[in-house]
């Protein structure tokens, strides 16, 4: 018994899909439903990947909207940081149960976090069955470094405990909140056990000049002498890295994720520099940051954004084709923000994958986790013109009409089942923590 | 009979609001229905005033999606100007029908128009029963002059011919492609009839050089000495404006419409210096264009770009506090968009329009247009924190549940009626053009 979706159209073609045990095991035009299999008469609805959030801190939605106008600063003491004081394991909880609920409405259906308690996180992501990687967040600011060391492995062991769909990683803050000490220790163990890590890199240029002043190299630089630049690392930001930083970058095979929408909302100034990236081969995806800093987790909306941040800082119109932005927003220029395996991208192949054994990782096909989208078809947004264009530049999460992980289907016409309960919760544990 | 809302939130507080006529009734604590009045039972959603779309040309609806990845002069070349050659009233029709939809959905409920057909566009606007003010656009840079003014008056007569909610306008294009003897008489025909002005003007650093170039002046200077710049002008884009014209500009008492998604996208390498206009005391309101170079109609989205990008302008996050953004989005900052009333912005009163007898025109208050939303008060995008920033950083037009104009309910639960069929009439008018 699986699920079979039919009618549904893919690249200008009437296909069915059918998944069995949370893969796709048919796509195609002769698919059709099994005996007992559960169906979905998709009536000429638009089958696509679903997106995949590169970097956020999803437990902050309890933060949105409080506080924005201020200066980074004054944000983060006044707000921020006397309340992640006071953070107890359900708050997060309740949290990411909003964010999951939102990203499911708008089409994510992984995420990359870094936020506090992240067995909490973990523990909502899996209550709604989206996916995940997650790392606790490290800092030894405080000089504080075994205590931190402890709690990572504290945090490894909790992760450890969940099941698929929830993949562990190390979460240095950033090289001006995480000692040289603490970032070799994260580096040795994330080659140890190969796990993910995460890390901001690159989103000020005073992070830039900090790190010119202490250590005379750039911040990429200093993060590969530590050991820290692997095919295991993602780098969030990346808004001044150089040309020589992005080969690097390259060269090591890591990932960068753009978050164009809270770099401008902070000022910070720039946004990543995607052509000389994509020139370098560096695999890029997108995030939308924490919902504290954005404030929405509506991916479209960072989607247009991104493309929009492009077209403006380069001055050419033509920088970034429409179908390329969606490559980016669902992962396929990042295969490892997509499906956990540690796989290059051959920039002279376009930006495609290149996978062991040559299957394509994620996207759709047989044998490809079942996790897709089906749009309304109704959309007036998606009605004229050419698909991709229409959904970087026409949509918003709103045309997401059904968001199916692993075969399990979590949305259908638009509306999360639950979305009430899980509100009420969130803005209980907001109040509780004296910010709603 | 009329029609009345119980129980919506204004302003924190639980009020009524009952409309006869297309007016505000009375808006308060104890408003409650009369015997016969059509009910909504707002069950606690937010009441807010509806956005304003200050530009755009809202039948390139029909375009959208086509050719976004060419450089602009392509794009006209190749795909707008031969299929403009060959538009008829209804394709028009069905285009702004389309758009009309959409703007229902996302809650816009008036606009500023410039396209071919405008009866057609009239028509249109009047069968959704939304508002707005059109002009077909004049050009003579083919030196036919004579033929255009009188395409001018008959397009005036057209337009006069509709009811309230359709407000006459004269659209010369830009500086570049209407000659100055066409200006003076836009000008002097504006005057005399009292009506309204469109003209794009200082979109691309280009129109300024060639504008010195040319009349040794910079374009808005250039435009003052035809009499163009009066309080019923309204200026798409002001990109380039600098400091001097915008206090000319504020003095004349023109309104000037950012553009931000549409700069941004066609890459013109800035968008409007909204510090400088608010310090000068211009009015400011917030566009789309059209939306073959948005490509959405959903001005919640470009109210994000527009905040988002003059944060990221001015290196300040703290620059535009999102209540007053909102102002921006709604026509509060910028009266003459809003109730075709001229009127003065003073900006010692932070921007307060003030009307003539103290009234306040437009915005939510007895004695004024019947023009108003109600949000989803389930949606997580609005569950925590201050709803100003909310709604600018945290939501897209999918908030909106419910858009009423003059009393008329045009949508509920956030579903237009009728739009299956728009979308394909729309589609069909766009087959036969040859792009769909």
């Amino acid at each position: 018994m699986g699920l079979t979706v039919e009618n549904a159209i893919l690249d200008g073609e009437t296909v069915g899909l059918r998944c069995v045990d949370g893969t796709i095991a048919a796509l195609g035009p002769h698919v059709a439903a099994e005996p007992g299999d559960q169906t979905i008469e998709a009536a000429g609805a638009p089958l696509v990947s679903p997106l995949v959030n590169g970097h956020t801190h999803a437990a902050m939605t309890l933060f949105r909207g409080f506080g924005g106008d201020l200066p980074l600063m004054r944000w983060l003491q006044e707000v921020v940081w006397p309340v992640e004081a006071k953070l107890e394991p359900d708050d997060v909880y309740w949290g990411v149960r909003l964010a999951c609920a939102e990203m499911i409405r708008t089409g994510t259906t992984r995420f990359w976090d870094m936020y506090w308690h992240p067995g909490a996180t973990a523990r909502a992501v899996s209550d709604a069955w989206l996916r995940a990687t997650i790392g606790g967040p490290l800092f030894d600011a405080d000089g504080k470094t075994a205590a931190m060391q402890e709690k990572a492995l504290e945090n490894l062991a909790e992760l450890g405990e969940f099941g698929s769909g929830i993949e562990s990683a190390l979460a240095p803050h950033a090289i001006y909140t995480v000692s040289e000490g603490l970032l070799r220790w994260t580096a040795e163990l994330a080659a140890e056990r190969d796990i993910a890590v995460q890390i901001h890199l690159s989103e000020t240029e005073q992070e830039v000049s900090d790190c010119l002043d202490q250590h005379s190299l750039r911040p990429a630089v200093y993060l590969d002498r530590l050991g820290m630049l692997t095919e295991r690392t993602v780098l969030a930001h990346g808004v001044w890295l150089d040309r020589a930083e992005l080969e690097l970058i390259a060269e090591r095979g890591c990932t960068v994720v753009a978050n164009p929408v809270a770099n401008m909302k902070l000022a910070v100034g720039g946004v990543l520099p995607y052509p000389a990236a994509r020139e370098a081969g560096v695999a890029v995806g997108l995030g939308t940051d924490g919902p504290g800093s954005n404030d929405s987790l509506d991916l479209f909306s960072d989607l247009k954004t991104f493309a929009l941040s492009q077209r403006h800082a380069t001055g050419d119109p033509t920088v970034l084709p429409a179908e390329e932005a969606w490559r980016v927003a669902t992962g396929a220029a990042a295969p490892r923000l997509m499906n956990g395996e540690v796989q290059r991208v051959d920039p002279l192949a376009g930006g495609q994958s290149v996978a062991p054994g040559g299957a394509r990782p994620g996207g759709l096909h047989a044998g490809a986790p079942a996790d897709f989208l089906l749009l309304r078809s109704s959309s007036p947004e998606l009605s004229l013109g050419d698909l991709h264009s229409d959904l970087v530049y026409a949509a918003s999460g709103s045309i997401v009409d059904t968001t199916v992980v692993a075969g399990r289907v979590l949305m259908r016409g638009g509306e999360v089942p639950g979305v009430e309960e899980i509100v009420g919760r969130a803005v209980e544990r907001s109040r509780r923590l004296g910010i709603g």
